[in-house]
């Protein structure tokens, strides 16, 4: 052959290579009934060249430490990933994309972290992706900083993105773009694909804005490539952007949504299948006339060149950290030990013990706890969102993140609530570390869907939210929570702790970093709270005797956080009159839950039905453990501002309540 | 007197105007011993600028509707707002400023809409007060394009608003001012106190991006004024964004945090009072050397001009509005009903009658509801995010509003739900509007920081939320909600309504219309439903009892939107086995709470013990109504990516489950 020749064979193999993501496509949602053809008959052609001419993965090895990051925000354009998946020579047979969208298949809607190999996270709600992405780009920088060494980069890849209008639309983008063109994570390579249409129909009808020069005002490098099928720009672009090391890099690529159907460009490729006839039609003008579900021999080999590619790649970083070991024995050992997320056994040892008779805010211990853990764990880092000295989150003696310093264990986060556990997510994904955020518990509401993605994907961020009751005072119903506990709880895989004390505070701690399968949420006081005279390892337990009568108790007093010490005083006050009260501190519903049987049942006895709940909060789901006829003390309403005492005792979280409360229910 | 000295007198008088607003929030943080002097001490000369010079508003009627709305989105410099009310004249005499953050005061940490005369939102959560300065300026917008008529401009006011560096942090404010600038809200001017202060220090730790290129890029027009404290560039600066009427203006105003304090600039001047010594430098540094919580007599007297201004003002429009009623009467008539928040009587003919025997998705009933319902109330008006054809909110026949077009009811509010519920909060409290605003169910997560506002607010916005269960399918757990019906029935004065067929979505549609003191959420489902045989009217009382057996009930099964179906599927299959049940549609608990307790005791009688609870979300909370040993069918994990009614039968959501449930319980 010619070289002409050869390009040309090279250039049909190549487009027929792009294609073949178009077709599959149209297949499996024509298969599902359902789904989104457009982004990936759009984006097909980027995508293409990244995961072929830049992408550093291993197919074999999903989890192989240093492969590059791939986050497709616009996660409803599932069949792309599954697509590239499966061609890349992931372990995700063709069976599994014909079973898109069903029970039981690897190949759910939106892209699962943990379901499907490869899936780097879970995305579909909008802007999540990107947001996380900046997490995994500080992640690999922050890692780099400490393991790193002259000769040694063994920690060393990028991140890359393929986002939607919708993604950019999002305000958790902004927050978390804000903060990644703040801190110039070179390595962050986010490909806009830029079709001008949403599903209400062309952007124009909502956004306006020039998404290139915002990206510029937070700090990012930016490009645009003018068509989203010319794979010779695209990748010129992404050279560019790998070269731009000081700031992170957005290439706007402007595509055309459903490349080839008939009615490509419309809003009407969004979010269904093409149909019978138009899949067909858009099959023929992409040439893709093979069977359904097929691939060309020769497309498959092209793509499959990532499982010698990846295999040469992973093992060629395996022999540089064999040398790197050699070289650093304990740096090594240590990364390996983070990298696979082990938690140091004696741990609970290393937790303060707080002594009776002081008082202390849970904050307050808690930056005590979270100073003495991160002495034993180099994987522990964390901030707040422009709270730290109110969270109490800063770990003392180590700096701060910043521009292009990342060795720092502690992170400004800025106002950026939702943005930061996005971020979180993405440092808790990446490996290596455990991440911690706070903010005030009242905004948990900010962060709400980052928070349940966390959930969903089994990640153990953790999540400080101080000031957790009206007892925080002046700052008032906009500043106290009332329905966040209950908010939390109702979350699945999601794990609430309100500790009553410093010792319990402890206990929290050890309990959310020995959890390695979801979230963990530590509700703390302002306020300060008398220390108790009780084991941290209590908590594990979600719920214990804290002090009881002789015999059988006559009533039961359950409280969480402060509400303990109000539930304490009222069972003086009762045994005064002759009543045998049981005090149980309830710090976690979820933990509590967890136990066996008999334990609940020693604890919460079926025969004892006089029951009191003492919680500074939404009644809703108390029930659950006092049943239909129990004694609420809790807070249906907002709060109001004025001293946090008085509030507590205007709203009726006082001994002498809970007193009256447990009499009528005996009476 | 020379004119110089006039000159020099009228400065002297200024500066000591500016200064009596420092004063004061150093009076009212230092007698509260806590609160936020640094903002209204940074931004008293902007603040001042703009109430003496530029504010329409009248402060002996507060509720004038051609007003200028004021928005004070840094809620936490509440003094600063206080005082300006105080000093212009509204009803906030001296001693409510010397009551700052008391209990019982009508000056709380934050301001507080409803409680202060002259507040015009509730601020302090940030981001949410410029957010929603959006829905006041497009609420302007419309209702001059609605109303105004050549020669009778009755709609014409500006809305200005003061935010901090934290409230442009927020990604709620990105998406609600890149719907601004889209639209072209002219009328729409910011103050950006542009002090490079946050809580944790110099913003420049985490926030170095340039804000106006920012703003530029959302198609704002953008001014910087150099010194904070100089009053004429100030001026000048408003003058110009006043005049530029096709674009939201943005003046980013340098100031110093705490101006006048010894520690002035530094973030300690932010969040904590001075302290005697600082506070009294402070005092001697401004001049201010009057008592504390005292105003110089012809300071007051300048600020009190406002009085005669706003009266004048008031008075004007008034007559402009009689000239305009005699023209044009009936148009004049509507304004005042819908001004006055009026809903029509007959309301509930104007529904639809669903017919039994034929299914409709609750989505597409509300669809008609909301058509039927826009021709009888011309307030009504609202939109998606990005999801119209799929929430199905869009009235017929009418535009949709855009870029200087802001005559239609029907509002792309693109994939922005945060700022879509802010703004929605801003329509809302705008009044002459009755905003609805849609999502899916699962993505209430992403604006329930505004919805909590709406609540606390007593603002009846309505939220349309479809997909409302796992029946949504093949979409997967990200978007199937789980705990979000919960979620919203903890906040306090939140309605949750979850209609079970389409008689009962008209029924809901009414509820919300009807109820004017707080939100409504409407859980709507994406799946077809059988029309149920039941008056609309059933819905206002919460639950009622639609299918009996004869005789005391056995059971009682509760079932809420489509389950509703399941429950009475296994009312047959009991009555078969002999078994008496009795079914009760709940579609709100609130609205159930709220009736007497001889209805509660009738439709479930405290000695039917045994009953199960029938909802596709989570199980918390049902306790409440099914007690300690009560039968729940529900669903306390994610779902999965699965067709809907698979995923209904895989999940236990069927007749013969509830069928074993009951039998078990009766066992």
């Amino acid at each position: 052959m010619s070289q002409i020749d050869q390009t040309i064979d090279r250039q049909t193999l190549e487009a027929r290579a792009v294609n073949t993501i178009r077709a599959l496509a149209i297949d499996g949602t024509q298969a599902a009934g359902s789904g989104h053809p457009g982004m990936p008959m759009g984006s097909a052609a980027m995508a293409y060249v990244l995961w072929t001419r830049f992408l550093k993965h291993n197919p074999q090895n999903p989890q192989w430490h240093n492969r590059d990051r791939y986050v497709q925000s616009a996660g409803h354009g599932s069949m792309l990933i599954y697509s590239l998946l499966h061609l890349s020579g992931y372990d995700l047979p063709m069976a599994e994309l014909q079973g898109y969208r069903r029970w039981g298949s690897k190949t759910p809607g939106h892209p699962e972290y943990g379901l499907t190999p490869g899936i780097e996270i879970t995305t579909g709600p909008l802007g999540q992706g990107i947001s996380s992405a900046v997490g995994m780009a500080l992640a690999e920088a922050h890692l780099s900083a400490n393991y790193n060494r002259p000769g040694h980069d063994i920690v060393d890849h990028y991140s890359y993105v393929i986002a939607s209008d919708g993604d950019l639309m999002e305000g958790v983008s902004g927050e978390a773009s804000s903060l990644a063109g703040h801190l110039g994570l070179g390595k962050l390579i986010v490909l806009y694909d830029d079709n001008k249409i949403s599903i209400d129909g062309k952007t124009d009808i909502t956004f306006s804005e020039d998404v290139l020069k915002r990206y510029e005002a937070y700090g990012w490098h930016t490009q645009r490539v003018e068509d989203g099928n010319d794979l010779t720009a695209i990748e010129a672009a992404i050279t560019t952007a790998k070269n731009e090391t000081a700031k992170p890099s957005i290439i706007a690529v402007r595509t055309i949504i459903g490349y080839g159907a008939p009615n490509q460009g419309s809003s009407a490729v969004h979010g269904a299948p093409l149909g019978e006839e138009k899949a067909a039609l858009a099959k023929e003008n992409l040439g893709a006339l093979w069977p359904a579900f097929t691939v060309p021999e020769d497309v498959l080999a092209h793509y499959r060149q990532a499982l010698k590619d990846g295999e040469a790649a992973e093992q060629d970083w395996r022999l540089r950290f064999e040398r790197y070991k050699e070289s650093f024995p304990e740096l090594a050992a240590q990364y390996e030990r983070v990298m696979a997320g082990e938690i140091p056994g004696e741990l609970a040892k290393a937790l303060p013990v707080f002594e009776v008779g002081k008082s202390t805010a849970t904050r307050n211990s808690s930056q005590q706890i979270i100073n003495a853990l991160a002495a034993e764990l180099p994987q522990l880092l964390g901030g707040s969102a422009d709270l730290a000295e109110s969270n109490k989150t800063t770990i003392k003696g180590v700096p701060f993140i910043n521009h292009h310093d990342y060795a720092g264990r502690n992170i400004h986060f800025g106002v950026r609530e939702h943005g930061m556990a996005a971020v979180a997510n993405g440092l808790s994904l990446h490996g290596g570390l455990r991440p911690y955020v706070a903010t005030f518990l009242i905004f948990s509401d900010y962060l709400r869907p980052s928070l349940r993605l966390a959930a969903l994907m089994h990640q153990p961020v953790i999540y400080v939210f101080t000031h957790d009751s009206i007892g925080l005072g002046g700052d008032g119903p906009t500043h106290q929570p009332i329905e966040q506990l209950m908010a939390l709880r109702a979350i699945p895989n999601v794990t609430v702790i309100r500790p009553a004390d410093a010792n319990e505070s402890a206990g929290a701690w050890l309990a959310a970093l020995e959890h390695k399968s979801g979230p963990t949420v530590l509700a703390l006081s302002r306020q300060n709270l008398p220390h108790l005279d009780v084991a941290a390892s209590n908590v594990k337990k979600g719920a214990y005797v804290l002090a009881d009568s002789p015999g059988t108790p006559e009533v039961i007093l359950i409280g969480t956080g402060s509400e303990v010490h109000v539930c304490l005083a009222a069972k003086q006050l009762l045994a005064e009159e002759g009543i045998a009260a049981r005090v149980i501190s309830m710090p976690s519903f979820e933990l509590f839950d967890a136990q066996g049987e008999d334990y609940r049942e020693a604890i919460l006895p079926a025969s004892v039905r006089a029951r009191v709940a003492v919680e500074a909060g939404a009644s809703l789901s108390w029930q659950k453990y006092v049943g239909l006829d129990g004694g609420l003390i809790t807070l249906d309403r907002f709060g109001a501002s004025a001293d946090g005492a008085e509030l507590m005792e205007k709203f009726g979280f006082t001994a002498q309540n809970v007193v009256e409360t447990a009499k009528k229910l005996l009476a």
